[in-house]
Order: structure tokens, then sequence, then C-alpha cells
């Protein structure tokens, strides 16, 4: 199809549009293997990343930012796809609060268990049923900044490319590697290697900074509702808890992955340095 | 009014339901002092903590629990007003993703700050501008998680008991102590009491685990955005940052908080131990 600069998608059966909507839903993101992010910081990330970035979309209505501007240019002259949405399909589009009036569709960035090499010093994750997309975005936000090498997910869910997820990455999931497996294939993998497992768990015998973590070290979180399947219960080779005070018996599952993954990057810039 | 067992509230406008449901708005909650709690757990723990409960709304359609059945046994022979909802009104006013069938209208706990007197070894929270009531309601989980003696609200937001508040409080916000106050009150409470007040900021100028805290301790958490206000920072002897690698520039507020929350109390159960 020849590409019209000026065309505007405005039907709500236009194919385009409906390509893009079919990514808000998990089936359309497993068919194509393809996930939409919003706004400029994380189109601009995607670009200082060198994402595969398929496809901008963009409504000039709400693009009202010079920077955005100017960076829906450098997109178009790099030879990206564009695709003009009129203001009211770019509206049924968004699940921004303050939609900036710009996105991009990109490839889905999965790297095969057996590529993942663990170097000597290296720190990984391993999320189990996540209860919710943004929970998920907002742990792999925090398992960029304490230098995380590398996410396995386990199982189907949850699915780190749902919008919500994305979003509350902040864009730090162009520069994670992220791996879906079974927990067999994750315990083999770190048998394998010699990787240290730790799970967290209300009812782990260690305080978790009562340990001297040994690397290469792999931190295993799971739902704050159900905590952690059997399989990975077994796969670890300790079980901490993060004590509690007060009434309560359990706090948020973003919060405490934070309280262990910066406990752990302590201990191990304290090695380091 | 006679209070007819067998009354169910259907229609929109009866007064009963628009007093409940002004109880979601700001306004509402202010004018009237009250706010509402959802779901079996949230009342149970009301109850637990002898909350000044003033009704209870229910909806026996959807309250299919027995233990849910019999809390609501408990509240009526206790005499506590009681409220049922019609299918239809429940769904309107309920914001749980998985409703219940019961919730309370509870008087709102504020505490004045000259009765807030820090004993030696005590911890103190400090809230400025948190971005939305569901990170104000998880911070407070951890608070009471790690032992805070009580928290200062700085300024007339964020809300604490906004319905996504109380929800993400999970119940901990009963036993909790909140006083509502200007910066400059707070800075007076703190030097009044000799308690080291300590902010938390990217630009801080010490690594959070650097510091020995010292007792009564307050520490300082502003919106992620926007951080902390000058007037905070002015208040505050040390500031804090939380160290960072990786491309983010800062994590969420949530897990920031409970990282500080964390270091300083097992810092505090250290020296009580």
């Amino acid at each position: 199809m020849h590409e019209n600069k000026n065309y505007i998608v405005s039907h709500p059966r236009d194919p385009k549009f409906l390509s893009l909507r079919s990514l808000q839903n998990p089936s359309g993101r497993h068919r194509t293997g393809l996930y939409i992010i919003e706004g400029i910081r994380h189109v601009a990330r995607a670009v200082e990343h060198c994402a595969a970035i398929q496809s901008v979309f963009f409504d000039p209505s709400v693009l009202s930012s010079s920077f955005g501007r100017k960076l829906l240019q450098k997109l178009r002259k790099s030879g990206v796809s564009m695709i003009q949405l009129s203001h009211q399909l770019y509206k049924d589009l968004t699940i921004a609060a303050e939609p900036q009036g710009i996105g991009a569709v990109l490839r889905q960035q999965w790297v095969a268990i057996e590529n993942l090499r663990p170097a000597s010093d290296s720190f990984w994750l391993v999320l189990e049923s996540i209860d919710s997309p943004g929970n998920l975005g907002t742990i792999i936000r925090t398992a960029e900044a304490t230098g995380i090498s590398g996410i396995f997910i386990i199982g189907a869910y949850p699915d780190p490319w749902d919008p919500a997820a994305v979003r509350a990455t902040m864009g730090s999931l162009f520069s994670q590697r992220l791996a879906r497996c079974s927990a067999r294939e994750f315990g083999e993998w770190a048998k394998a290697h010699d990787v240290t497992v730790v799970g967290s768990s209300p009812e782990g015998l260690l305080e978790y900074t009562g340990l001297r973590y040994r690397w290469p070290l792999a931190l295993v979180v799971g739902s704050e509702k159900h905590g952690l399947s059997e399989q990975l219960i077994e796969v670890s080779d300790f079980m901490v808890r993060i004590p509690m005070v007060g009434r309560v018996d359990s706090i948020n599952a973003t919060v405490a992955a934070g309280v262990l993954l910066y406990e752990m990057f302590n201990q191990r810039r304290r090695i380091a340095g």
C-alpha cells in the first residue's frame, strides 16, 4: 500500500487501528510478538536503546511539546512507518491518564534461556504469578535500578508487554533481558550454572538480612496472595523472610521485591567495592 | 426514623445511598469527617481494632462467605446501624475489583500534633504530596509493618481516607496514628522533641545505608515527580539518597519508602536487640 503522508486513520474499523488495538489484548500480543508503548518519555527511551520500533502512532492535536514534535520528526526521517490517528481514535486507544499524543509499536524481545550465561557476580530475578501488570512493571523498574542481569518469567502470566506493565517500567524494559520458562527449566539452568537461588516467603527460616549472599545469585519472588509454588520452593537453596511488626501479615509485592533487591544489591556493591 | 430490618435501599436518590456515595469524594469526607471501608477483611479488622463504626452497608446477594455473614450478624447484634442496598446500588457504590457485599462507614481518626509525644526510640513517617491514594495506602501498610509510631501528612493532600488509599492499606490504617499539619508545624514539633529528621532525595549527599540513625527519628518522603518541598528539605537534618544503576533515574515512590523504612527498622532492631 502506498503510504500517504497526510492520510489520517479515523474509522474505527480501519485495519491499522484494529491492529493497534489488538495489541492491548494478550492474544493480539501473543499472535504478533509485538507490543505498544505510549508517551514521549517511553518512545524517546526506545529510540535511545535502539529498540525494534515497527511503527509510530500519533495525534498532532495532542502532541504539543516541542521535544515530542522533534522526536516524531526524527522517527519519520529514519523511515519508521507512521500512523496518524484522528483525535477520537487516539483517545479510544490510549490508557494514559494524561495522553501525550505519541506511541509506538515494538517487537517483544525475549531471550532464550540457553543464551543466558551468568557471570560470576551476576544477579538474576525470577518472577512467578505477580498479581497485576502494574506491579510487574514496578518490579522490573526496581530490578533495573539494582543492576539485575536478566529476568525469568515463570509460566504464561504475567505478561511484561501488557500496556500497564510497560507503563510502570518507566522505560526500563528496553534494557532488560527477559526469558520465559517453566520452574523446572529455571531450576535446571540455575543448577547447571551454579547459581544460588533465594526464595522469599513469610515462612522463610532466615531473615533476609541474616544471609551473606553468594554470587551468581537469583532472587525468586511470587504473588502476594499465593506465595511461591512448591516447584520454586524446591528449586530454592534458601528461603528468606522479611520481618514485620504491627498487625500486618504481609506487605505489597512490589515493596517486598524492592526491599530484597536492595539488600542483595547493597551486599554485592560492598563486595565489589 | 424507625429502622425497618427488612428495608432495602434501592432508589439512587435515597438519602442513605447519597450520603454513602458522598464519602467517595474528598468534599463529602471533609464535611462529615467520615470515610468508607469495603470488604470482609477490612470490616473484620475494623472490628478487631474497635474502630469507630458508624454504620454497615451490605448486599446479601453478594455476601456469600459464611465468615462474612457471621460478621454481619455480630455487627447487627452490637447495635450498629445497618443499610441493606439493592444489588444495583451496591454495584454502583463499590470500587472493589471483586466486591464482597459488605462495607462500613467509619469516623476518621486524626490525632492533634500536640498529642504526639515521641518516645526515645520512636520512629515517625512524614508524607508530602504522594502521587496517588493507592501509593499512599501502600506506604501506610509498609509503615505499619516496620513499627512506625505515627504518620504526619503535610498539607491538604493526599487524603488517607480516600477509598483507594484505605484499600491499599489492607487494614493497617486502624492502628496508625495520623496527624495532618504544615511543614512548619512538623519542623517545630521535631525541634521541640529533639527528633532527627531524615529526608530522601536523588540529590542526597549520603547513601541511605551510610548513616547510623539516631532515635527518635522521622523519615520524610515526598512525591515521585517533584520530590520534597524546600520547607521540608530545610527541616531535614540529613538528606539521603537511594543508589541506582542502569539507566533509571528513579524508582517507584512506594518502593523507595519501603527500602528506606526497612533500613531504619533493621538498624533500630539491631540497637534494641
